[in-house]
């Protein structure tokens, strides 16, 4: 019989299943359902920290605009860690797509995703994305893989 | 009276406040002292992610090699959330320091500390550090203030 914990964290995987599926359709509706209001984001661009859906809702649209559907977007083997109501996750992410100018980008990034149970629902108050970069050329890394 | 959830709210700012003043004194042994056995780091410099108390020192001890004592090392409001076991941190963190070469470097970075409690110890398990990056320019961003 799955313990308390584990049954949670299968809760979790599945919402951050859907939010791959979501981002691959590029559903902005569904990607935005795994946020709780004041979400906290240091996003893989700039700038260094925003708050709230709305402001994470106008970076996904901006991301949406740049790429042409559907977006490769693979969240690999997340890690999970769940208390009461906190918890955590931590993954490589990949993004295969083609940009709006017909440029192929792929790349590996880095997505920590912290949240909280509220009302019954694991939802996302402060995530993290980025990419590796080399201060000295103060360049980004996007060549690494996992 | 504070509630549990407040007690435990401080010893983690406690925690962290240890460790910037273990920063800026390069004191390597109080550095690693907040880190989990296992813990899985997402770091400002490549690689993609690295695993381990060792991995974790050799990080910190090359970036130490870089730059000349004492280090400025600020984080700033750190915000906690805490369950029973399981808890994270998010703040944006001031580097400012002289390079071995004679530069000088300052710039903020975000930081996502993920914790869990261990035999009684809130450790950090999984960290993602890093500064945002322009995607077409593939550059970091090194200029932003909060």
């Amino acid at each position: 019989m799955a313990t308390q914990g584990t049954t949670e964290e299968a809760v979790i995987r599945r919402r951050i299943e859907d939010h791959a599926l979501a981002l691959r359709e590029m559903d902005l509706e569904a990607v935005m359902s795994i946020y709780a209001p004041g979400v906290v984001s240091f996003d893989i661009t700039p700038p260094l920290w925003y708050r709230g859906l709305e402001a994470k809702r106008k970076a996904w649209l901006e991301a949406f605009a740049a790429y042409r559907p559907p977006l490769g977007y693979e969240i690999r083997e997340p890690t999970i860690v769940v208390g009461d109501d906190v918890a955590f996750s931590h993954s490589l992410n990949r993004v295969s797509a083609t940009l709006k100018s017909g440029a192929h980008t792929d790349f590996w990034l880095r997505w920590t995703a912290c949240f909280r149970k509220i009302d019954g629902n694991w939802l996302i108050v402060h995530e993290q994305v980025s990419v590796p970069v080399d201060l000295q050329q103060r360049s980004a890394v996007l060549d690494l893989e996992p």
